[in-house]
């Protein structure tokens, strides 16, 4: 005889931070004033990130938000636990066909004007809904919800900061599991491998069409020399033109540039963080480029606070790196040079505010990575990164690993 | 004095296969002779794994195939890279905005009826173009290519053997890894630090929206047993809802099934492949489903051959599950059941065929994942599954493995 099944609440994981109810209510309540003076009778929110972010699950499900009221999570499968994970009002969906139905139903009209992501939802998508509700308009709500986002709560930065501490653990432990002659594949698993035990949930998400990211950028050497299509100061092999980044078969020598760029993610909510290691010791060009990173960072931190636009620390980093000569060298080197230092984090590694040449102003409770590096051409890459969190009268950093280049023996 | 720059050819890892000059032009040639079918003028590719599978790169760019004529993959970065990459002729693109000025100048005029990758190109992304070409219709090509990307080359083939012998090396190694009392978390990582070491790309790529997947789905005991909003036959609980499947902290105990279910991808392409441990003994009830799995497996290998449609493979399945009394925890349990029985592999983890109740009928070279699963509440999930290529009279196994319960002390 089998045992009963266990009751679905009880197998969930114990240690998982719900989203609470006040914190969902609080996101969609911000939503619906959007919706509100977009003149929009209601949102649908279909895409992972967006799901989580306002329903606190990421089952196969439809949100609704209506501009007034109480907000719906329609749910195909499964439903259970959407009830388990969500404070929302969960209604079962037998399929998405049904939703106009359920909608007019619960809600007494059907809405005449929709928000969608419609930078994330795929055309056929669209067009479905547009064929379910062929009366509707439908208007994009992504910026709405991108800046939305962007403010993170206590509790969001309580959860970034949790991602950040395992990336601070698992950088303490690299000294352990660095050594020459590794391929900076087994290398990358082993310290992944320290990562997952402590919690990281694989996943990365991205917001970005074609986005991909997998643990970040550990890469040795010359590998952090070679530019991908990512927007990204570093790069690397990858291991085929598949995955063109990342890391590669090349096995780690002594003395070489070691750059730990990772991406810690627990809860749903990422930090990014870099950290330099070499076996023996880094030659002088290297360390004075390490020199000018760490200074930049020191000069952006100290200028950020709420009210500061993304444009005057962008600026101001840049002008470090062509006072020191490095101007060529600064955030990735020739056609892999990107026009960034640094971009928000959240429940997706692309977030706002992008520390580039825009006039977004930095306000209080947004949580950011700043990542000055450099990549020097025949060498390596080289550079540091720190998240850090927006208070009211300036940033502190989440990750706190001591900002040295790492020799390991 | 900084070493001068590696050329980047010398960069690239030398391990990779790069896509043959005949390969891409089979596959281009393909799509052209489909389009003119669908009197297309040209289509515009810009989907990463669609990307791959036609140019050998997946850089930030716009693959232009005409319906007759020279492909051209122009590239906004990284172009160097898409040059040492890619077989086909690689154009500088500055921005998406200087398409049309660069199209129209390599090809004499603009296209009248453009084919977009619909089903994966998001709205905004799609409204670009419709800017760009204001007097040209667009047309989904989608199901197009995913029908032409169905039906793999020998080339193909080898490359999905190579991600199915890192499945087959990897599952050799547990026995040493696995034991009672590591968290599935820790479990996974030492697994997947094998699989990396070997060259696991890491990325596993899906077509559906909002489809994510990391490694596959590690689950112990009554972890095996929580569904998801996957359409997947097992889900687990995740780390958190944030994303809700596979590993959890939940430790592992003896006597529990722990379900190896694992995506191995090389080189882009992925297969797929579950074989089950146990720390000690199962329950005969666990092992007696493990062994109607097997009957499943074999009798639907035996069948399938060019010409037989999905629905029969479905059919056969389903009617041996029933007659063991297996019907309700056949590729899942009640909320959590699926209905399919297996799934195409190549570049994307969710290909055709889908083995469900649908017509299409198999055909030489079209490679799949057979994946019979049963869960049994209280007690966990148990199956088998190996990736198939479709040969002249049959199906061939490219994950080779021993189909036993691995018994670990």
């Amino acid at each position: 005889m089998a045992p009963p099944a266990t009751k679905l609440t009880n197998l969930l994981e114990p240690r998982a931070r719900l989203v609470p109810a006040a914190e969902a209510e609080g996101r969609i309540g911000r939503l619906q004033a959007a919706l509100r003076k977009q003149e929009l009778d209601a949102a649908l929110i279909v895409q992972n990130a967006d799901l989580y972010y306002f329903s606190g699950s990421v089952q196969q499900a439809q949100l609704y938000v209506p501009a007034e009221g109480e907000a719906t999570l329609f749910v195909r499968r499964t439903v259970e636990r959407a009830i388990a994970e969500s404070p929302l009002a969960v209604v079962p969906l037998p399929g998405v066909k049904h939703l106009r139905a359920l909608v007019s139903e619960r809600y007494g009209a059907l809405p005449a004007r929709v928000g969608l992501e419609l930078d994330v939802l795929p055309v056929n998508a669209f067009r479905r809904y547009e064929k379910l509700l062929p009366a509707a308009a439908f208007a994009d709500i992504s910026s709405v919800i991108v800046a939305l986002r962007a403010v993170k709560s206590a509790f969001e930065i309580e959860l970034i900061g949790a991602a950040a501490a395992v990336a601070d653990t698992v950088c303490a432990r690299i000294p352990q599991i660095l050594r020459a002659g590794l391929t900076e594949a087994e290398f990358a698993g082993k310290v992944e491998a320290e990562a997952r035990a402590l919690g990281h949930q694989g996943i990365i998400r991205m917001r970005a069409f074609n986005g991909e990211m997998f643990y970040g950028q550990l890469l040795t050497g010359v590998s952090g020399t070679v530019p991908t299509g990512l927007d990204t100061p570093l790069g690397g092999t990858g291991l085929s033109p598949a995955v063109a980044q990342g890391v590669s078969f090349k096995r780690i020598a002594r003395d070489e540039p070691v750059v730990f760029d990772f991406v810690p993610v627990v809860n749903g909510y990422t930090a990014d963080f870099t950290r330099m290691f070499v076996v023996g010791k880094l030659a002088a060009e290297l360390q004075r480029a390490f020199a000018v990173a760490l200074h930049i960072e020191h000069e952006v931190a100290a200028m950020a606070k709420p009210g500061v636009v993304c444009r005057a620390l962008y600026d101001a980093a840049l002008a470090i790196a062509a006072d020191e000569g490095l101007a060529a060298e600064f955030m990735g080197h020739g056609p892999g040079q990107v026009r960034f230092i640094g971009h928000g984090v959240g429940l997706e590694l692309d977030e706002l505010p992008v520390l580039s040449a825009n006039d977004l102003a930095l306000a209080e409770g947004m949580v950011f990575a700043l990542e000055p590096k450099f990549v020097l051409p025949g060498l390596g890459a080289i550079g540091i990164e720190n998240t850090f969190c927006v208070r009211s009268d300036g940033i502190v950093a989440l990750t706190t690993s001591p900002e040295v280049i790492y020799e390991v023996d």
